[in-house]
């Protein structure tokens, strides 16, 4: 089985790759190819591994050769983020539409020259596909139901991909289903601008041993995800059946809807109150402001029913991180050792 | 004011075209220039008008010159129908969602190039955003924030251009609103091989003296209005303040929601037994089927609010028809004289 991970090279579709080579097998077939594709070369771990083949630079000009291979499987997680896309209008349309549209196109061009299956497709969305409406208020806790209306570019072409991979899959080009990621945390690295950076902000950091900001009250609730979950889900997701779907192939992955407040309690019973005095809460108007018209949390009905559930506490996401950084202690100079 | 109607040598476009051509004025504004773009030639009463301009071609390939301009308005109805984008999977992409896309880009860069305010843009989207969702069974009657589901290709480029309008509005690029069209009936000349295009024909075919058949049984429910009605909500949607659309820029236009019998009752009061009695019921599955995923009838909270309201009668819809028919007498001939 060969699979393909566009954005392979990022901090989740690496995860994923490194995941999905441990395994060795998905959906009961062997993975005896895994291309990573992403616009960023793909880290030594993975390029060395006789399985993967690397292919460096955008997606979209990768497209046209993808159209003529036969291929098992693709996880497409390539995107640019939120913050980006609206400060770049273009850069969203090419990077997140474009792109989502050209790699459907050529598996649909694939599907067309082969008697093959056609792929199975695990497209990742974002929480971000809701948004407020003033008219009929946003829910407190977005279910799968609930209607979306993105408020901003990079929601805006997620859900659009949502609904053509929908409709690829109806006309049966691809098998495609896509999954909702909520916010991922504890991302490793540096602040990346995202309105919601600081969720990670305020636990790395001070692991680190550094000082974080909180630009919103402690009040503020907010679904989130650990890595290893969300990447679990992105699995148990392609490898369901459709019909587990039920008709809709959209589905929101567990949350654990959490306030900042209890972020940071878990982070005292875990690193210890010296590590979470490090946080500072200084009020940013615009940051509080967009985040005022995220949902407060999310269910996944029917993730539930793929047997998918959230993390029980988030202690256990701070622990995932801690772990992480084993082999990295500049990131966790920050706790009494 | 310099008005574009693309698809404006259609049946609704034209319609428009001299509406907007009699009235003379549009949101306080005098229309000084109203230009057709269709990839079929206008009627010749538009062609002589003085003040429109035609251009007949593919929409996608005037896009680079639309740049150019500077537009007041744009009523964007140029559309492949629904049946033919289900057996034509390119067709639909290109005439639907690539060439909105292209117009929408051309706006911007327009819009980019001048300091005059954006153009109002009304984009048509149909009631086929809506189809059934196994785990969210479609209410019988959608309302504006009922959750679309689209089950063609139509529906769901549909659905994409309404979230391209409003990202695009949101943006600053154009004034854009979304307003989705019922089923429009009576309309004239020969069936269009849509799986609706029956709720004209048996209206229509034994007016001008012909058997019909009719697919479905005579409880099937379903949303119409008029071609009038319907022209008069695309330009109520265009002079409203964008306020008025309270965040969502997608709304049901009227609809009267009417049982196929109710239709016949309607036919035999205007038009006599005798013309009823043209329209014989010999069930097609295929198109029953259909139907029966269609929603029974819609509501438009939101078009009341705007001052539009359905049609009270379909005797009213049918009278518009035959008054419509007043220089074609072959239309007309099964009528008693």
């Amino acid at each position: 089985m060969k699979i393909l991970v566009t954005g392979g090279a990022g901090f989740l579709g690496a995860r994923l790759a490194r995941t999905l080579l441990a395994r060795g097998r998905l959906q009961g077939q062997s993975i005896e190819r895994l291309v990573i594709a992403d616009q960023f070369p793909a880290p030594p771990d993975l390029a060395s591994d006789p399985r993967v083949e690397v292919r460096t630079g955008p997606l979209l000009s990768q497209c046209a050769d993808l159209a003529q291979e036969s291929l098992g499987g693709v996880f497409h997680l390539a995107s640019a983020v939120s913050g980006e896309c609206e400060l770049d209008f273009e850069l969203g349309l090419r990077s997140n539409l474009d792109s989502t549209r050209a790699l459907l196109d050529a598996l649909r061009a694939a599907a067309g020259r082969s008697n093959a299956a056609v792929p199975r497709v695990v497209f990742s969305s974002s929480v971000a596909v809701f948004g407020p409406d003033p008219a009929v208020p946003l829910p407190k806790i977005v279910q799968d139901h609930t209607l979306p209306a993105p408020q901003t570019s990079y929601g805006t072409h997620k859900l659009i991909c949502e609904h053509l991979v929908a409709d690829y899959t109806r006309k049966g080009f691809i098998d495609g289903r896509s999954a909702r990621l909520m916010t991922v945390t504890v991302r490793p690295g540096r602040p990346n601008g995202a309105a919601s950076s600081f969720f990670s902000g305020i636990i790395r950091e001070p692991l680190a041993g550094e000082e974080a900001i909180c630009p919103v009250s402690p009040e503020v609730s907010h679904p989130v995800s650990s890595p290893q979950r969300t990447v679990d889900g992105l699995i148990a997701v392609f490898e369901a059946d459709r019909e587990a779907f039920l008709g809709r192939l959209a589905l929101n992955l567990p949350a654990l809807n959490v306030t900042v407040a209890q972020m940071l309690d878990a982070l005292e019973r875990v690193a210890g109150s010296a590590v979470r005095q490090r946080v500072k809460f200084v009020r940013d108007e615009r940051i509080a402001g967009i985040v005022a018209n995220w949902p407060q949390g999310a269910q996944g009905e029917r993730a539930l029913r793929l047997g998918l559930t959230p993390e029980a506490h988030f202690d256990d996401i701070i622990r995932q991180y801690i772990h992480d950084c084993a082999s990295n202690p500049a990131a966790l100079k920050g706790l009494a050792s």
